[in-house]
């Protein structure tokens, strides 16, 4: 079988009433344990910015990390890590953003880049756009331009693309 | 400059005190941040472990997927993540082992391999060894068999080699 006929839905796992009753969590991890299917999520990913010219790769842990970091690979760029507060150990920009109960805060090294880089945003899943949000905010924040945002999976009945306006963003996979 | 004139001791930067005082941190986010440095750095990890057959990576979050998934492409390999507990979402397996205070659980998918998978073990920093030793375990819970163990720094004055006795350990960069 070539590349061509893996269908990456067919690798994302719906598991029904979780975290909590009533959500329908999309499970990436069929699609990470298969390195084929990986790929061309990874080049499908890339692929919707290869035109742009890319500095770095930025992503928020602990699941961006996965892709971001691939990402940032095949695309020739540097990858910069965004983390909860306290785990970053150099001086950094934080930024907090509203949970649907509490707030919780993003970090990212205040010499992570130069002012002006071109930063791509990604993640596996969009859902209500908040953390994304934030963590344009803190490329903003340290000088980055972000020049796009991209996610394998979106959620289109969270409507987290209206909190992204003004950016690019693209999905590879939708629901 | 070729890639062979990349030293990438030069690519982690050393911050005294952080998180307590007395401890040298090893930032890796500079070698991160250069994507030569940084492939370089996943081919000598990977290259530690090429002639073995790796049917999956396995990473602990967070550090640990950084490396992980971009070691697994390079390997045509799977890519296993290892969580902190109540992060994933389908029938996990669970080991808990002893932090300097407390203890700490991490988790994997119950499905996430065939019994007799080969695994390849991957993270950034061996210090004591106690998260990587609980990770090996897990995966010898679900069946697999770890192959190898691959870091990209050891921190040698904490004997972490020791709890990890009877696998095959190796590091890029040594301290």
């Amino acid at each position: 079988m070539t590349s061509k006929h893996i269908v990456l839905e067919e690798y994302i796992r719906t598991i029904p009433d979780w975290p909590r009753k009533g959500i329908l969590f999309r499970d990436i991890t069929p699609l990470l344990a298969d390195p084929k299917a990986m790929a061309i999520a990874v080049e499908a990913i890339a692929g919707c910015f290869e035109n742009e010219h890319i500095d770095y790769v930025a992503a928020v842990e602990a699941r961006g990390f996965i892709f971001g970091s691939v990402v940032a690979q095949k695309l020739g760029a540097g990858f910069v890590p965004i983390r909860k507060k306290g785990k970053l150990p150099f001086k950094t920009q934080e930024v907090s953003y509203d949970l649907e109960y509490g707030t919780d805060t993003l970090e990212v090294h205040c010499d992570a880049m130069a002012g002006g880089a071109k930063v791509l945003m990604v993640d596996d899943l969009l859902a209500t756009g908040g953390t994304m949000s934030a963590a344009c905010e803190l490329i903003d924040k340290i000088g980055g331009e972000v020049v796009g945002i991209a996610f394998l999976i979106e959620l289109r009945a969270l409507c987290g693309r209206d909190r992204l306006a003004g950016y690019k963003v693209e999905s590879v996979i939708s629901y």
